[in-house]
């Protein structure tokens, strides 16, 4: 990716130009969308030139760069830039776009186009783009694989997207122990081109049992006549098909590693995890915590039609609304306390609001440190009581302020009184609910993040209410 | 990493285990701590026991794990564990742990601990962390250091901490393009060692401008007496010290790299950044927006003092406690209603929660995408066009199910009718606030995460209570 153009900054300059080159050229074709030619030209000159600057400026981009294009476009865009992509390329935009956009794609090709845009693809990768792919592409694709490689396609398919199986890459180099150096570099300058991001060789027994690797980095520097094994790692960060990819990942960004062996259950390699995969996979868990907090699937095209949004963002809607209702008839049943102060009304929406914001910041905190498992059962016990401290201060300070101000406004000790409480009581509710909430869904196998923004807003309103009416019912009344 | 005890199935489970046997070690020694001798023993034989079992644990662990096992623990515990570390770690260490974190276990590390923790370290690191520093220990680092690397120092200094510049790296191997790989294999055999993912070898001219790399990969294929100008890659994505850091580690991802050369404003090779930099920028900033948008500030030592804590989110807490006391002014000003339909009191809170949970989802969604920067400002109003379609549908869905249940509920169709209207438009509201709150925090230059949830629920309230009671004044009184 040379900055051919000078006049650029830096990378992300060039990229967010070319967006928008990209965008206006897109729009202004959309019209004349299906009088494009198979050879890719229009029949009126000055609208072909703009085709033809559109194909220009896409063809200079990388794979993934034409990936984040298309995620930015509106779906007719998409399909018509899309069609303008170097074929060749296809395989590798379609692994590197979202599963939302993916889908969209890939309903735009034909079986042919399909076909040809896996040709050549690694094992692992092709896994990875099986389960959308209509059904006769899948065969026709595995018909051309030879017998090892649909093995891998197999075994790769045969785990679920959040184990190391289902990302593991086949693509491995192993030499064995009792070998010099030298004997390992001539070995390699066999090979046509070594696997991306090969920056050890894993050292193996006649069974292709794992023994140790050999970091290129030592293979460099050492005797051409020194033996593999006394100078391979044999102290080796490695995983199971079996093992969950976040863990995986942490590994990864913990020992700053960058490819790490994959063995069987009798230590036999069987493949490899790169860290390319790795940063993907940590990306994606701290979004999809962020969304799920929100109560949104990981996966919403951001120009998804309007009704796929609907249907994304419906749920945790629906649960809101139960959890509204609730709230509601929590007012409700003191209908006849709010009748005669009606000051209660406008005030309890503070009591309420304060806590869904504490009750968040709390509730993020150990969502996060969950991801990064900071946390056991004894941690809990210890942050609950830490939690409640704070909450505890912050009522009794913002309680007191907000107690105060209502006291002025509404000429009434009793008032001001009761919001301290109040205002004290749900904070304190949302501390220690928005410790037990993520640690409960944690136990119960649930992802901790998943709603948790919902559920203790849900918990601090209808506590908040029922707190501040019923202690102004029984005092003031 | 060797998984040493096959009894855990993988490195995570080793892990949780370590940490949960040190934190109980830790605390079962902690009154013991002011007795623990010089030499990490202790004269009562039976807790001696227990103190040489933590330290033999904590021994085998790797510095990122000694890292996270001290962020998980007490600040008392914390430091009992930080004293019995392997004090040749130490640095290795305090640039694992977080930033609150740190200062706690340089807080009790005296003047000759910490410079011997310094020693052998690199520049950057060095930059990271002088900033924690004591004045007299950072002079004493400084003396010690050549003049090359007393330059590097201070150059990393120069630069803003979301700078390039200040994670840079300046271990860098060059070579010269008009060698051959027999000679370049040759050179590199001199070294001791290769600096740490050395995945290709930078190569420069006389002046040291960078003319293209060598990846290791192709330099282990080639053939001996290949001239490293005919397989080095000239097209090269490259960084300048002031770009900024998340452009890089997006660049990172997009282009799956590994290493990549800084060079000066003349191309002048400079240093380089790495991967595991890149993974720890891409964790740091998903996580942030996340704590940001809850009104968090991105570091909070989990276990930090409840004090500190308060501190950290009194801010965004008091933001919301004016837009809560606006929001319940709107209602205040509604009093006169309230008092006429008590039933409105119950049933406002609805309107304003759906708008609140909807509008999170949609700030929510664009914040993400604003990370990953998929969105210009031509793609603003076609978001904003496609939210106001999913709330419309959301609105009049809901918002009928609302009514219908009101109009049960109060046997009166008026109500549920306002329902409906008032649901429909506080949605609406949400949507277009949720998309113009971000893009103007942007247009601003302010981080669009920051507050954000908290903003847009203070606007989703005052505005549904507005809507909700305005319309039952005009129509229902």
């Amino acid at each position: 990716m040379e900055q051919n153009q000078p006049q650029f900054a830096n990378d992300a300059e060039r990229m967010a130009a070319d967006i928008e080159q990209i965008h206006k050229l897109a729009s202004q074709l959309l019209p004349f969308y299906s009088f494009i030619t198979e050879n890719n030209t229009l029949e009126e000159p000055l609208i072909n030139a703009q085709l033809q600057m559109l194909i220009g400026v896409l063809h200079e981009l990388h794979p993934a760069d034409v990936a984040l294009v298309l995620e930015s476009l509106p779906p007719k865009e998409r399909v018509l830039v899309w069609k303008l992509a170097i074929p060749e390329e296809d395989g590798d935009v379609l692994l590197e776009v979202s599963d939302a956009v993916r889908e969209s794609l890939i309903e735009s090709m034909d079986t042919q186009e399909l076909v040809a845009a896996m040709e050549d693809m690694d094992a692992d990768d092709l896994a990875d783009l099986v389960e959308d792919l209509p059904d006769n592409v899948v065969q026709e694709v595995l018909k051309d694989l030879d017998e090892e490689e649909r093995a891998q396609v197999q075994a790769a398919l045969s785990y679920e997207d959040d184990q190391v199986g289902a990302i593991m890459n086949f693509d491995i180099v192993s030499i064995r122990a009792d070998v010099t150096c030298e004997v390992v570099l001539r070995y390699l300058r066999r090979f046509d081109s070594l696997p991306d991001h090969t920056d050890k060789i894993f050292v193996v027994d006649d069974h292709d049992i794992l023994q140790g690797v050999l970091p290129i980095r030592k293979l460099l520097v050492a005797d051409p006549e020194d033996l593999v094994e006394n100078i391979m790692a044999r102290e080796v960060v490695k995983f199971r098909p079996s093992d969950d990819v976040v863990e995986a990942a942490t590994a990864f960004e913990r020992y700053d590693l960058i490819t790490a062996p994959v063995v069987d259950e009798n230590k036999k390699l069987i493949a490899r995890l790169t860290v390319d995969e790795m940063v993907d996979v940590i990306r994606e868990e701290t979004e999809a915590d962020m969304l799920n907090m929100a109560g949104l699937s990981d996966e919403e095209d951001l120009f998804a039609p309007v009704w796929d949004s609907v249907k994304n963002r419906w749920v945790w809607l629906a649960v809101n609304l139960v959890t509204a209702f609730v709230a509601s008839r929590v007012i409700g049943a003191f209908e006849h306390s709010i009748a005669q102060i009606v000051a209660l009304a406008a005030l309890m929406p503070i009591v309420a609001g304060i806590g869904g914001n504490s009750g968040n910041q709390t509730i993020t905190m150990i969502v996060r440190a969950m991801a990064n498992a900071q946390i056991s059962t004894a941690q809990a016990a210890r942050l609950l009581k830490k939690e409640v401290g704070v909450a505890l201060v912050n009522g009794l300070i913002w309680g007191s302020v907000m107690g105060l101000v209502s006291w002025l406004l509404y000429s009434s000790v009793g008032i001001g009184l009761v919001m301290v409480a109040a205002m004290t009581l749900n904070l304190l509710l949302a501390a220690v609910l928005g410790v037990l909430i993520p640690v409960a869904m944690e136990k119960l196998g649930c992802d901790p993040a998943l709603g948790s923004s919902v559920l203790i807003t849900a918990v601090t309103d209808s506590g908040g209410f029922l707190i501040f009416l019923g202690l102004a019912t029984v005092f003031l009344l």
